[in-house]
């Protein structure tokens, strides 16, 4: 998606970037924005946030698929007269945990949220109903769940690196045989001990009976829609890039903006990019006002 | 409630029907009236629909109230951020379950129904939402849901006399210690084995560590509440006795009426009265056809 | 699930069943049951009713999978901020139409049902929201809403043989490139020219590049959530048999039994198989009177 | 509504505003204060939250009537059980977009919303259901639903002046013949480019074979409503008048009233005022120091 | 609508049909059905549903409208943060009743439902939510609710002739001055003592400040979608008559349509209309026979 | 609650808290934390927030028990066909107003919300649904409510110590003989005139016929789910504490916890318990700085 002969906007998928990408972005001087590092006027993530309804979502399919008797044991998630509902564990109160539980419930199975916030929580039970079963993350508790539990959801998301390992392998080991686990949190090492990052071609693994779906990047599986959420983010960015004269213009007045960028005409201003490859990083702010 | 010197419509509490009682009512030769065998034109009995929408409602309410720390282990139905609902299953899926169901929900409890009878539950279902847990009353998941519960409700409704006892004293013992039984079906022998005709003076009985309510007539607890959804359905035949010359004239015309009469000027004339109590029974129909 | 040595309880897909399956029960003097038509004392079909609750839903679960980047398009069913949902087309308005609005729904989509008895539509917006959409088959509102929609779900049931045909090929051609048609009334002819059997190893044909999938008893892809609903169903009826003398004494007494029972001792006893397969039917009525 | 000699509380309507008027209460020396720009202490504007909610319901009561058949083409909103219902397009994702769509709903009509803010969308979806229907403002999707749209509600508010004028006449030309379009942004321009303000005399305009209803000040309609919510806002703060020293006194501890001032002891304060009618602006804050 | 020569089907509104009109008919030796006589083959009369669900939302609309400054005392139905909602009490609890509650609850009022029906009652809190205020027809009771409310609607239909009157003149006297009626019931006499026959010229005559809204047909109002909901009805009689040799031969096989005739070939075949316009009637059954 | 030797986390209730008490824990040279003046990172009071929500449900328990037969008139609140809910009158717009208003109609009683803050009206509006009745709190609207009610609750929390006496004892005077009052501000002085602090083992007084419900810490009536929701905050304080060297070092990092400290080694350093009890109170920033 160039905008511009040196300007590039992409996601940045940290499982998968390589020095040799990063490298030639320096060698080509090209300006590199990571999307899910743009922040909007309200210092929130945008595409963070679309991105994790479409995961969220995903998710829920994903699970009904691999319990369908085609993959797995022949479950519905639920809604069935006569028949218990599916039970759907989902570790972590975030948006991904919403739009999962929302879809989840939609077909009628039984949803369980976990998470150590009790404003998500008590978010979770206005938006989604006041007998939604919300608990914080107390081992045993959870451990009683995940035993009874169809499908797992990993969606903890970790502002500072990695997720926290919340499920042991010998939990997932007294898991059902035939349960599944999608850990959505993969991009960031997952919430499952026994979690391993899978690819479309082969998403997923089985370990002591448990189906696992760990490929990063969940949203992708719809893409149309993922870049139609995309295209609403970036659209009017590019609409005023083209009526002040270019999009680096607008990184001087949009701080939002330049949180995005990790690349900037040949040196990595990333930190973090910089620290995990090696490689020495700049501030932004610096080059850009010598620039001035 | 005497409506004319010879007219009584009252209650016919069977549990606590005597034979003193009966033979008291020939000897005044009172036409008896038990308003819960009154039938409407449809053929439904609108007093028993009414007060087992009471007695759901009332059922929670004690429930909750024998789960506080005044009397039990100190836990709200539901509905707090971060604290997992209470659980109540309930045993059957007629008008009481359902008005238990939505009262429960309403406080933010988790609800299991389960039923025989497919199409009850699939009533229920949507009625209170398409993530309803219900199930068949299958041994092996009730017992399951039973360990874990916090109320269980006897709800289920025998036309042909008693209540079938879906739970044997077994399971009670090994539910929480502490959890709370109200045995809605008492009336008819109810559904758990342990269950006891208890009283509002003492309503409860501990076994197994199990709180047992076991008060017959569980609608009498809201009597002002009661006593109006009875006028909402004596008032228009009284109404019309006055129109069109006192309550007998009304008894040719209503057959749903008539199946009410159980003594009618010195017979009994309900058939199941007379064979629990030894008295000769005689049909209803024939004493009014002779009169006329 | 043979319950005795002569008595076979089983579904009979029409499409697949042949002459010589018959002949060999006839043989075999197997007295043959079609779960599909055991009637309950309501008179309503109650296995009919469970196998399209899991069809509905199962049906949305198809579409939503097929529209997924690894097969087509790349949609999500909806509920993505600022990404019109999806349009989901339903013909039909019973129990499968029910569930597949409710999966459809519960997952964000948009909805329009098409019917021509007013009474099902307006039981189901009842049940799912007064803005519903429902329209009667008028065939240019219907064209309208195809050139639109990204599922259309043929889901009606006739009582007395083929499906009629609502969807022609030149509507069919005219729908979006990559929509995905999910014919569950396949079993009956289908609702849509275009529409050919299909099997769960090649579930989908494209014509006119819309994706078809005209899989007969799609409900068999939720096999054990499949058969839990039978269970419930069977199970009394066995629990009856053991305690009432074999399952031959039920037939005296159920006619909804009796009215599921095709081939019976040797004679076929169904109408329709006898028509369609050249085989003499015998009314078994008759039979089991002279049995006596 | 003079709370003494000098102070004035109302609504300034920019639309109606004149110069006259402004140097009358220059004259009179005369406090005046806009409702619409008093700020609470939180930094909202409660009026125009109050008045946008009785702007949106009232928006679609009057398309609603528009529609009828003694005015328009006779469609009612929706609801009714065969009949697609009415479409709705509403342009802004802000309260009055969010009442406007709740009535709509309520009455059963389809409706479309659409703005460029991802956080507003997702926020309507949270409250008015997750199938809701959110766009970002795409001219091509937009118009789309234009053209089968029963009702188009302009509902944009520009917070520096004009509302962006959404919809060209081109958009307009192509709408049904009979369609209604209100514009509640005519207070700031309107969203169509075909609006002109009309009064609640001739309310109603018509371009295109399209029912313009562009009155400004919509909220006056329901007079009595709109003046109880204004009260609800107003009394506090006279409450607070008359126990801390007359309201002169309140202006220098709450900013949010001080914000409400256009005219100051003769002098204009409102530089936006100033400007368009050629008028000197004074600073008011200046003003008020001055003035200890 | 002729269909052919000597068919005439069309509305029967009772108010307004005349003898010269049934004179007519009969000269010209029509065939003339009334609509809303015609039953389906449940025995229920769809076209009365349809129009009756129509008139209830128009109701509320209607009231709505009346309520406005431009007409009354300016009042919104509710929804409004901090203004306590409207109230309107609806008499009767069938179809009418249950749009008009849906579309006053959709708009943000407050209802009251009275009717002497515990079943209609007990559907209705099924439909609209547990809380719905409903109540048999208690007089001191429904006094207290009309002296607060700001619309009541008639909405009783009677089987037999006149509507109930349940509302005494003197109840009207003591209602909110500028208060508004909206009688539903009309066509069969009304449900209020003051209400007298209006037009769609001049719709509204003020008795004792409260506003009477008696036209008859209030269906009429939305046209488009009326004949909408007609046309669902009749289409699929008119393709069976096409199909099976004109309508003539339809009446043969559908009691039901022939329930809808009421003039036949120079013969009046309605008993009532012959009754209450002084002509004889002919038995249709005998006509029919005699013609084969 | 003891974590070492020297550190106390208890709820502080103000009405019960003694001079002798202080004096106590400043003679043990305690660090006493007041579990309600915790704050979170974001600056708000998780344990005030927690235990609002279990008095908000529990106010409705109890006054549901309040008005059962056996101690008052008998009325059950709501949810029957026919008859009327009861009312529920709630001051206050809050987190305990909103969970006592989500029990009540969950229950179905009718409610009636007042507050002075549209915004709080306004979010509970969107919580509870749009027909939710909310009003300021003017007084002869709140009279004409209060005269109808059969629980009025007080809720209202004051940031800056006494509750304002919203209903005076003329106006409880007025309110129905049996209705109840549960007074949830009574912490705080209460919301009626006529409360007086009553304990758990006489739980009510009665005055003017009123049925007085105000026991203070309402909540410890389901203290288990108190002390989960409490040990939700806790835990995790707990875990840091442990993990990076005890408690007292956690005071330096976080203000918010510091915040809770009332007294500190040998110090009061609560400003307002200092004056009401006259003991000298110390700066506890002052005092952790000297430390240092």
């Amino acid at each position: 998606m160039m905008h511009q002969q040196q300007v590039l906007i992409s996601p940045l998928h940290l499982p998968v970037v390589s020095q040799e990408y990063l490298n030639k972005l320096r060698q080509k001087r090209v300006i590199a924005l990571a999307m899910e590092y743009i922040k909007d006027d309200a210092g929130a993530f945008p595409l963070v946030r679309a991105m994790s309804e479409v995961a969220g979502v995903s998710a829920i399919l994903i699970g009904a698929e691999l319990l369908s008797s085609s993959r797995g044991y022949g479950i519905l998630l639920g809604g069935i007269s006569g028949v218990p509902p599916a039970k759907v564990v989902i570790l972590g109160g975030g948006v991904v945990a919403e739009y999962a539980a929302r879809a989840a419930m939609g077909l009628g199975a039984e949803v369980r949220i976990f998470d150590n916030n009790i404003y998500k929580l008590s978010r979770l039970k206005r938006l989604l109903g006041n007998s939604l079963y919300t608990s914080s993350i107390n081992t045993p508790v959870l451990l009683e769940e995940l035993l009874h539990c169809d499908i797992a959801i990993g969606a903890i998301h970790s502002k500072t690196g990695r997720t926290p390992m919340v499920c042991t392998e010998e939990m997932v080991a007294r898991m059902k045989s035939g349960a599944v686990i999608i850990d959505v949190s993969i991009d960031q090492g997952g919430c499952f001990e026994t979690s391993e990052i899978t690819t479309h071609a082969n998403p997923t693994i089985v370990k002591h009976d448990v189906i696992h779906y760990c490929v990063p990047n969940i949203s992708s599986r719809y893409a149309k829609t993922a870049s139609m959420a995309v295209s609403n983010i970036l659209t009017p960015i590019f609409l005023k890039a083209e009526s002040e004269g270019g999009i680096e213009s607008l990184f001087d007045e949009h701080s939002g903006l330049r949180h995005g960028i990790y690349t900037y005409k040949g040196c990595l201003t990333n930190h973090y990019l910089g620290e995990r490859f090696g490689i020495k990083s700049t501030d932004l702010e610096l080059l850009i006002a010598s620039r001035l």
